[in-house]
């Protein structure tokens, strides 16, 4: 997947793969013949029907689940916007290829395939308050190695991030996005004290107004990253290969959300894996219309959370293919 | 475990295996050493220091995850409380032997040894309307049968129930625990309709009034079920074991609150899997004051929502043991 200007990705939308309602409803014929009360394993069920409808498949499984961890250094840590240096994006890139980090044990875990891409660390993006992050040749290219990144053989792609500073850039893109004050959207992060965070909203509220004509994926050369840009290559990768994704927490999901910019039916096969205690995620889930699937006050990134719920998805899985049906069983009905 | 009377259950919670201060402290201390912002795992964190105090051990690890389904056939279900025949009971038995049920995919999922155990099904309990569920020596029976189903081996127990009619015995006892009207507790169950509810209500009220004198595990006699005593007994044996327990839905949870009727730190090695869609379950879970591990709009019963949240409970120990301090993986800390 290469794009030659930002303006394409608009075009891609209006040629992704839908939703393939047939095979949503056989999924769903099938839950309501298993052998238990219909409905009775709850979002487990819809979790089934969403993999059959993405998959266009009345029986999906997962055979092999991808995850992938963009990494990308940012000029706003300049500010004083972590309370971390900017070096430890590298050194916790360094602990995942070590299998130090709570993504290995979570892909580990939940049987994800991990793959870490480190995006020009030594590079980190421009300083959001003195001009745009990237230029537009640096977000294509991100985009480029986030959609190259995706193996169209698997079933299912978990994401997420680690960038020290990237707090700020989430909460930028959420504010351009969806309005309201910076304050509204800024949170502790890793761990910013109340100083802290009134220098992100800071910051935030000067690349607002820097870039405040910045639409659809301009506004990811404006305010974003490049570990933001391959997440969003990651998703239309995924969405031309019918792959169901599963977003991380806020700062996976805000840059996600550039692409509810361009056109919302972009994030339709994307599931949030949790709600993150990260102030900033409850209100981005309200303004996408998404329902995480845990809720586990966790605030850690890596696409831990998705990692976690990718879980719950091969159990509605095995669920959904393994359970006998009443009638295979001899089960009498209600 | 063998109790000779049932007056005898709470002399075992004088002496019952008490939580590890010591042990959770250290494991408290592990997380803060972690490469993660300290809290960013949130509930992983609070469950791998859960389990690091019940057993009693700064690392604990799941090597054997045991999960038990009882099953019980109730004299209720002369009143029409369910829209399901009672023969449904002993189908569904069948039906988890050969493989077919949700609780088996979901066991094998999770990893967890799954044993049923049906309790009597020829022989349903009394109808509480009309006297007592079950004899003195009936219950002793099933307390002692739970309680010999539990592997002492097992380093984490996961329990669950089958039994037509047995969310009105659920209701009944958490009715006569928590107090409130039986319309309080009342809900469909596998699918009962309003007038079905209504008679829930009014078979609860009368075997309320019948028996209002009944206390401690003679309530278990008097309204519960087999399936609900050997719920009791497999939390003691074990507590008995410091092995922690993961409770089902609101009929598992139900049956467990007769202990907490005896002694409320009877339960404080047990995790409610998931908030069921069964209403009264958050009344309980609020009496008990616990919090589930899920809310996933389940209400299957069978371990179904406990055995999910025991995935959830290997991947808290994964990240617990797995991860990498700050100085072993040489990352700056803030």
């Amino acid at each position: 997947m290469m794009f030659a200007s930002l303006v394409e990705v608009a075009d891609f939308a209006l040629n992704a793969p839908c939703f393939d309602e047939a095979a949503a409803d056989a999924a769903r014929a099938r839950q309501n013949s298993l052998t238990k009360p219909p409905g009775s394993l709850g979002r487990l069920e819809e979790i089934a029907i969403f993999m059959a409808g993405w998959r266009a498949t009345p029986r999906p499984a997962i055979k092999r689940a991808q995850a992938l961890v963009f990494a990308g250094n940012h000029g706003v840590c300049v500010h004083g916007v972590s309370p971390y240096p900017s070096e430890v994006t590298a050194q916790m890139v360094a602990n995942f290829e070590h299998g130090g980090a709570a993504i290995n044990q979570l892909c580990r875990a939940s049987g994800a395939d991990l793959s870490v891409i480190a995006l020009d660390l030594d590079r980190p993006t421009g300083d959001v308050t003195q001009g745009p992050a990237m230029s537009e040749a640096e977000t294509l290219d991100a985009l480029r190695r986030g959609a190259e990144a995706v193996d169209p053989e698997a079933d299912v792609l978990v994401l997420g991030e680690m960038g020290i500073g990237n707090s700020t850039i989430a909460a930028a893109l959420a504010c351009a996005l969806f309005g309201g004050a910076p304050e509204d959207w800024v949170g502790p992060g890793t761990g910013a004290n109340s100083a802290g965070m009134s220098r992100k909203a800071q910051v935030i509220a000067q690349g607002l107004e820097l870039h405040s004509a910045a639409r659809g994926m301009v506004l990811m050369a404006a305010l974003g990253g490049r570990e933001q840009a391959a997440i969003c290559g990651a998703v239309l990768a995924a969405r031309a290969a019918r792959i169901p994704v599963i977003l991380d927490g806020f700062i996976c999901t805000a840059a996600a959300a550039v692409l509810h910019g361009v056109a919302p039916e972009l994030l339709d096969h994307c599931l949030v894996g949790h709600a993150s205690a990260e102030p900033g995620h409850r209100r981005l889930l309200a303004a996408l219309n998404k329902r995480a699937v845990l809720e586990f006050d966790m605030r850690l990134g890596e696409g831990s959370g998705a990692a976690l719920a990718l879980g719950i998805v091969r159990a509605a899985l095995e669920c959904h293919n393994g359970m006998a049906t009443f009638g295979e069983a001899g089960v009498s009905e209600a």
